[in-house]
């Protein structure tokens, strides 16, 4: 069902950085559902975290690691999100880091682990210790793609994106994988996306473009409002442009690097709503002229998150009336609805807070008819804009989850 | 498919209230649209509004109204909202007032008008207005029942409720009727309820009381977190109790007053719930041990508006791990998780934020076969508590929803 993915990405190797994967039979029998990182020493890594109070065993092992240490491997199994286990689910997720730090010869928090699957069942460590050596085994720089299909769950088609970007230090690869079905279900779908550059940033500045790019993409995406308690995403810098002293970019080339990471973040965070389960239509919700960025957000994600508004889209129903009381009760100060607009594409449906003058019903139902939609949004009041982009609301995504687990 | 609800409700008359009803043909050819409350003179009136910045013309009309003079009449119609239409809206509501308050002899203000239905239809003003000699031929104090149905959308049984409350003035009636299938569709479900009283109340105490009960029951459901264009609640006190002078109660009086009050909305609110499109489970959700009301509320509706939980329990799924992704993405502060317990109905399924050790997966799913169930969340760090009420999320929901005006 993904909506405009065409697959599989062609994903560029990054001096430094090797992957690779195996079928540790953690819950799919047949595939491989472990990817192992092996990040060349003199790496800086970054990596943001789920901000759910419930969050997974492995988010709380790998917040502590990364504290203590730049990190030498990301191992990531799917199928299992090692959450909602108590102390023995840390124990587990420290025993497999300990594993792979033996094979790897390193210090066992120079390992950050990562799950995704079902929660509250135990991990299989034994599995996946066992499989770790056929991991280190296939560890090669082209080994991405095999990556991005081994941290799947309910995703479709494996995502993945690659751009390069020139800046006083040379041309910089980067190169992205990600896995989420629109971070739809904290049980299953977890959000985990793992990026690597060998532009030279130092510690500092990965986690500065990291939380920059991350705000901008994967903080701007929704399918119903679900966080899950596993979702975290990596950024590796190893600094092995080809041809260059790994001196870390100055301020300009920081900017210039961070601008290709939010790009490229964007279309790995855009490849989840695609692909989100059920979704039939991708949908940019796009709110222009309001005082600041805070109420531009707030009624992006009302209308984003308005079952009403999502199942109307899957219907190919311009209902803009839904479209408009869920700005209205966005909480917006001092709301003068009869300044907003509403466009779908480019037909004005809301015109001065009313159905437009001219709207026919048929130009709104010619424009729902197509897979990629942007309702535009004109709060009439300032002069910030702000983007987040949904799915529509389905009769399948119904079904997947209620009958997911039984 | 309402959930628990046995009709038609048993209502009492309400001295100094009569309600009329005719066939408008709003929308809905072959039934009664139209509902017409003549109030006596001297009773004070309350009502609550929505507090969407998109409000329907009738809900500025009836503000504007109520705020001048205690109203004679109150006018609804079903079948169109008369939302998102503008300027000649407002010009739509007013006349209809001018003509009730022509036929009731009394100032075009002091009829309140209400209006359900689909946004953004011219309302059938000359319709309403041709059908409204043949509502007030019908006014009868026994017309409570009659009037609940002629203010039905969607509902699929009319819901109302009668109660009676002793105080030192005497043994007064509350009667209410609502409509509206769980503020789920603010095109067509709108919640609109009315309620009288014989009990003397003077204004302050109607609007005190109102306040105090709406807080407690129709602001603590929730089917898909969409509000309405048109939400209104009237609170109507004739102080004709028989065989008492109507002055006013007294703060003691007041108080068991409101506690009836609150008591019957409660039931109108939970009727709507269990009217909820698609539902089939009534599901209670309350949060125990809060630092707070907010924080208890905070969780209950993170809860209660999951699609992932709301699919869960559609599908008898006994899902904890969505129950506490839930709870901790509700964004209390400074929160750990692993003090919390929640239970469904009588079985422990998670205990100090983990699976709870005894439970197995079939007394979870024994639990979810039932059409009501109560999700109790104990936060473990306070005194407060607060309940919320909420439905399942099916296929029939998006059916409803997507296929409703194609």
């Amino acid at each position: 069902m993904a909506v405009g993915l065409k697959g599989p990405p062609k994903l560029l190797p990054v001096a430094g950085i090797r992957v690779g994967t195996t079928a540790g039979a953690v819950k799919y029998p047949g595939r491989d559902d472990i990817a192992l990182f092996e990040i060349a020493s003199g790496a800086s890594t970054g990596a943001v975290f789920t901000r759910n109070a419930f969050c997974a065993a492995p988010v709380e092992v790998a917040r502590s690691h990364l504290a203590r240490a730049m990190p030498r491997y990301l191992l990531v199994n799917s199928g299992n999100a090692n959450a909602g286990t108590g102390e023995s689910g840390l124990e587990d997720a420290v025993a497999c880091c300990d594993a792979v730090a033996g094979l790897g010869e390193c210090a066992a928090h120079r390992v950050l682990p990562f799950s995704t699957g079902v929660i509250g069942e135990p991990l299989p460590v034994s599995r996946i210790t066992a499989a770790l050596p056929a991991a280190f085994e296939s560890l090669t720089s082209s080994g991405w793609l095999a990556g991005a299909r081994a941290i799947m769950t309910t995703d479709t088609v494996p995502k993945g994106e690659s751009v390069q970007v020139t800046t006083s230090s040379g041309v910089h690869t980067i190169t992205g994988i990600v896995k989420g079905s629109g971070m739809i279900r904290p049980d299953m779908a977890t959000l985990l996306a793992f990026v690597a550059t060998d532009a030279p940033l130092d510690a500092e500045s990965v986690r500065d473009s990291l939380t920059s790019a991350v705000d901008k993409s994967f903080n701007r995406i929704t399918v119903d409002g679900d966080t899950s308690t596993n979702d975290a995403c990596a950024l590796v810098a190893t600094g092995l442009c080809p041809g260059r002293e790994a001196v870390s970019l100055g301020l300009a080339d920081r900017d210039t690097f961070t601008e290709a990471l939010t790009r490229l973040m964007t279309t790995l965070a855009q490849s989840c709503v695609r692909d989100a389960e059920g979704a039939t239509k991708f949908i940019t919700v796009r709110v222009e002229q309001g005082r600041d960025a805070h109420e531009c957000l707030l009624v992006a994600y009302a209308v984003a998150h308005s079952p009403l508004v999502k199942t109307a889209m899957y219907a190919c129903d311009p209902n803009w009336g839904r479209i408009l009381a869920a700005v209205g009760r966005a909480g917006v100060e001092n709301f003068d609805i009869s300044a907003v607009h509403v466009y779908l594409d480019e037909v004005c449906i809301v015109e001065s807070g009313a159905r437009a003058a001219d709207y026919r019903e048929e130009q709104g139902q010619g424009v729902l008819g197509r897979g990629e939609i942007t309702v535009r949004i004109v709060l009439g009041r300032g002069t910030h804009d702000e983007t987040v982009w949904t799915s529509d609301l389905s009769n399948e995504y119904v079904r997947i989850n209620s009958e997911y687990r039984s």
